[in-house]
């Protein structure tokens, strides 16, 4: 269905027997005045000939479209559907509109993505979780990364040392001497494994086991299953990531234990799905709503430095923890 | 940050000593050739301006810009981003970019989402589930809704009737003869509730109670609560999201009962959450890639004739319903 080339301003102009310059008037309400009888000619003509003013075209000019690409790496995490939720809540609070796109983690998709979005004269990007920094070479507004980050544009994320540090203590708290870790993110700086080492430590208890694995249901569920396999087998687990723990609490069902009474879970996200688990998951919150608000607001306002903004995550107290 | 003007071709040309047509050839690497040495003036002044050929004004020259709109209710369904997922990558295999952007079931936002859409011209729109036929006096390109039949626009959706009778007269061969339902959807006509009675009636069975509830997880969580005050309790149910099974499951488990023995369940939709539910559940699976691809292609090839096309549901065995 390839369609017509669009009517154009001249077209009503040519249509309406006046200049293209008295129509962008009549279209913007102003900024010079037009009188009523030629206003009532081009507004005629633009119902005729299906004249549509075109938002791009009218940005372009004013060198802003108030719309903000957003980059998602992968459908499958609800995770990130929030988070693209909040930043578009945020968004509309400032008057922009939020354009989402996926890169499903993958370098060379990413950075076509940020180049479609670029082209199409964004006035700022959100980039949720990137693989790598965007080249800046290519791109002239205002960037920032959420969940990640990067040497060349500024970042938010939540406080992960400080939030997996609460969220173990508070097992501690609960009896807790051995707390094993189901963690993910491959060779990036492991922040919530260190929190998890720094309540430990604290306590003067020993690393309990580790099991490394991808942020997905099925990598908490194998990771899970190790855990529950291991010799020194814990009596409670940090997920790093919702999904992660969701995995675990099946592998737990299905060995036929109970969750807290047996094993006890404290999750990271803090996503809507864990308060409807079995049992609903206590978790450390990751703060979107700041986290979208922040963002949101530098790329309107700036500032231009390269900073690394964190805010505090939420320990949520559920029924996984054994409260 | 507000950003500066952009550089036009008008400024290359200027720089490089040559007509703005020059600069397009460059750009667009015709039609016409451009001897080297202009060319290379060409690229020089592209480089030192930092000019952007703008992929949307050339979209506009050539009346399409190989993009999608694709507007969905709601962040918080899974469904929804499976489906956002499924249709991305439906486009991007015939070379089209979608950009997505929410409207969280609300009619006002819905319309003015489709205005930004397409004052961006895009050059086709998704609509996921909308509450009202689109103003199609604003919409000079094609248009499709998925799982929402209209009066204006093409639809796509599941084979809602025959998938929840499919899920009922599985329950019915595993013995059950007091089925429940646990339904969303209001006004709207309750295709998976004629399904369920379909079942039913075949079999000769009396309709067990119906709980009408929101598509969520507390809505689920609310119904079910429900269902097992009712004096004539279920033995099995059927739940018309995944959302809501969720949230049956948990007022199960609450209530210190067991799925599949005490209660079995079967859920429509078919998302990655129902797999590690405790138990994972039986679902009457949407065709989400098949509906994608259909809607993809409907936006590319036509036709322009409104139809409803179905595809049908599968189901899937798992634990909830007693296999």
């Amino acid at each position: 269905m390839p369609k017509a080339t669009p009517v154009t301003r001249n077209d009503v102009a040519q249509y309406a027997g006046v200049s293209s310059a008295v129509v962008s008037y009549v279209v913007n309400e102003g900024p010079r005045p037009v009188a009523p009888e030629t206003r009532q000619r081009v507004l005629e003509a633009i119902r005729v000939l299906g004249y549509r003013p075109n938002a791009t075209a009218r940005a372009l000019r004013m060198g802003t479209t108030r719309t903000f690409g957003l980059i998602t790496p992968d459908g499958g995490n609800p995770l990130f559907a929030e988070l693209a939720k909040a930043i578009d809540k945020a968004a509309s609070a400032r008057g922009y509109v939020v354009l989402q796109t996926g890169a499903d983690g993958d370098p060379a998709t990413e950075r076509s993505k940020v180049a479609e979005l670029v082209a199409r004269q964004v006035s700022g990007l959100v980039l949720v979780a990137p693989t790598e920094d965007p080249d800046l070479t290519e791109i002239d507004i205002p960037v920032i990364a959420i969940n990640r980050v990067l040497s060349t544009v500024s970042s938010v994320r939540p406080q992960y040392r400080a939030g997996a540090r609460s969220g173990v203590e508070h097992l501690i708290g609960h009896g807790h001497r051995r707390i094993g870790l189901v963690v993910g993110g491959g060779g990036r700086r492991p922040e919530r494994e260190l929190g998890w080492r720094d309540a430990l430590r604290q306590a003067g208890l020993e690393d309990g086991p580790i099991a490394r694995t991808t942020f997905s249901r099925h990598g908490g569920y194998d990771a899970g299953r190790r855990l529950l396999a291991a010799t020194n087998r814990p009596t409670a687990i940090l997920a790093s990531s919702d999904l992660q723990a969701v995995g675990v609490l099946r592998a737990i069902h299905e060995a036929g234990l109970r969750v807290p009474d047996d094993i006890a879970i404290v999750s990271f996200d803090g996503t809507a799905e864990t308060e409807y688990t079995w049992p609903p998951l206590t978790v450390v919150r990751q703060p979107l709503e700041r986290m979208a608000q922040h963002a949101v607001a530098h790329l309107i306002d700036g500032p231009t430095a390269v900073a690394a903004k964190t805010f505090p995550a939420e320990l949520i107290l559920r029924r996984s923890c054994g409260c």
